[in-house]
């Protein structure tokens, strides 16, 4: 695979793009991070969005906060530029482990233009080792889809909710790598994509994900998964993650519990696909614990597309009547089949725990 | 309540006028109705939708059909009147037996000009008595929502999922006839308004209704439900039905499942408000037996909105990506609370019959 969502500047090591998911799928524009304030706006203005693809974003703001420190108040430039960032979205983890990872690199050397080499060094670390785990994460993953295969005939049908695809990562995605690698490995599938209300990342991104690269699918309202599932239409969900507890509750793109309740109540396999950064090992109860950020109501009152040749928006409910924007919602662990990770499946968080503490 | 969603003209009886329900809530204007094929496509193309005012919309085109019936061919010209209505929409158990209640009273009497006299007659009597029992069901319902007003502090959240209220009915609604009758008691009360995609009856009708009366309530994505009520801010789920099957299993727009098994994974009462006519007793199993009507797909992947002061269609997807439009889903009975009837409140529609066969 091929793809990248963010990349060095070639001539210009002090400029890093990214693809400017606000205007998929109707247009395909990059938009240019020079400094800490521009990565702020592309995460917090969900230029970028994905867990893994705000914590790269986030690492190469650390970078520019060390091109824009002074000397002699370095470390306090470094907290200030790492709160700002650290600020622009609540729920992701990896936002704050990617901020945390780079001040504890930088802090191993001492003058200034080694914090900057390391800085740049560690960003690009992160993002390959982004890259690298979510390749993992399908090789694993894509056993599940193969089994599921050899048992019926017909195409795999696979439900994903959100975009947890290599838009929201560096490459491969989370949730869509075990589907890159099974249609890579020629198993018949079939996606069924979630359009995601209220940003519809399903129907603006991971349906232009799949569409370009040819993979079978089919765009449905949010409403559906459950009657698909009661009529034996899905064979596996699939979904990212944005942060999981240690006690295995997730939290994921507001909608996710309900497709969760759906797979249960059918019998129906239910996974998670994370890389293991995204696990907070800090906490245990996701529903009391993780704070669920509440965005701007007009991304309920207003929706974006494409009208005679132009991005327009347009309203959607009577003018006063007031809307609700909350991002996510926590899948309690009870609901969960399996997390595939690039050390594996398990059905268990704390599996990996121990694996981590051998 | 003073509203109506059809009246017969009062200058004309060859004609009845609807509120078309198309262009809510950016623009209110009516559609008139004067023959058999304007009764068909005001059922079909949802300028009339809610499983009560298809009813009587039907129960008016058969009026239509004895007025465009030749008295030689009769019979004949009813019945391919009759199927004409009743294949405009295929979940809806109110639009057959509307139809068929048309069909016995007109067989009563001989001579068409009786026949046309009868179905007038009996039209206007279905639409009354349609307000009728959707009063008894506010009266019945707001029962629940003052019991729990007594146990708790602040107002009482109820969510409702797509619009059965006053302008799916005659007058009331069906879901909404107990909150309406809440609010004119002044319980507190605040109405979390599912958006319903892909037709977002909620955000378009119900939000429209519940704004025009000044009931406290708020918007929200279809995907949010279960994380209010994971955090407590949901103290009922009522909602309309298409169709109940004897076994209890209700009918209802897409995604109401969804919210059932949320409710239920949370403890919260979820009811299901209908007209007993909404009943259809031949059937047992609803997620085996009810047909549910695949729409065009065109509904998920456009979205129609207010831009610039006008009434405008945008793109939602990639424009080569399928998409699937199921209509309805079937709630099984095992997750619903009760059912608001204008009979009273009863845990199973077993009771009902037993009632009914006393």
């Amino acid at each position: 695979m091929e793809n990248t969502t963010i990349w060095l500047d070639k001539q210009d090591n002090r400029k890093v793009c990214v693809i400017d998911q606000r205007y998929l799928p109707h247009k395909f524009c990059t938009f240019e991070i020079t400094c800490v304030a521009e990565a702020a706006t592309a995460i917090r203005d969900m230029v970028v969005r994905g867990a893994p693809l705000i914590g790269v974003t986030a690492a190469y703001g650390m970078y520019f906060a060390t091109l824009e420190a002074n000397a002699d108040s370095c470390e306090q430039d470094l907290q200030t530029a790492a709160d700002t960032l650290a600020k622009t979205r609540p729920t992701a983890v990896n936002l704050k482990w990617a901020i945390h990872e780079q001040l504890s690199a930088i802090s191993e050397v001492e003058d200034l233009e080694s914090k900057r080499q390391v800085a740049l060094r560690n960003a690009q670390k992160i993002a390959n080792d982004d890259t690298a785990a979510c390749k993992k994460i399908g090789e694993h993953g894509v056993e599940l889809i193969r089994e599921i295969s050899a048992k019926k005939s017909g195409p795999v049908n696979i439900l994903t909710h959100c975009n947890a695809g290599w838009l929201a990562c560096i490459n491969w995605g989370t949730a869509t790598s075990p589907i890159y690698h099974a249609f890579l490995e020629n198993i018949p599938i079939h996606v069924w994509v979630d359009e995601t209300r209220p940003r519809n990342q399903g129907a603006n991104l991971t349906a232009w994900e799949m569409q370009q690269r040819g993979v079978p699918h089919t765009v449905i309202v949010d409403n559906t998964g459950g009657h698909l599932m009661q009529h034996g239409l899905v064979d596996i969900v699939i979904t990212g993650a944005d942060r999981v507890t240690r006690g295995g509750d997730a939290a994921n793109k507001i909608g996710t519990y309900l497709k969760a309740l759906a797979a249960k109540d059918n019998d129906i396999p239910f996974y998670i696909a994370l890389p293991t950064s995204t696990i907070d090992w800090q906490i245990e109860d996701g529903v009391k614990e993780i704070p669920i950020e509440e965005r701007n109501q007009d991304e309920v009152k207003y929706i974006q597309g494409l009208c005679d040749g132009e991005i327009k928006k347009v309203l959607l409910t009577p003018p006063e009547s007031p809307a609700k924007n909350y991002g996510f919602d926590v899948t309690p662990a009870r609901l969960i089949t399996g997390f595939i990770t690039e050390e594996g499946i398990h059905d268990k968080i704390c599996q990996l725990q121990k694996q981590e503490n051998n």
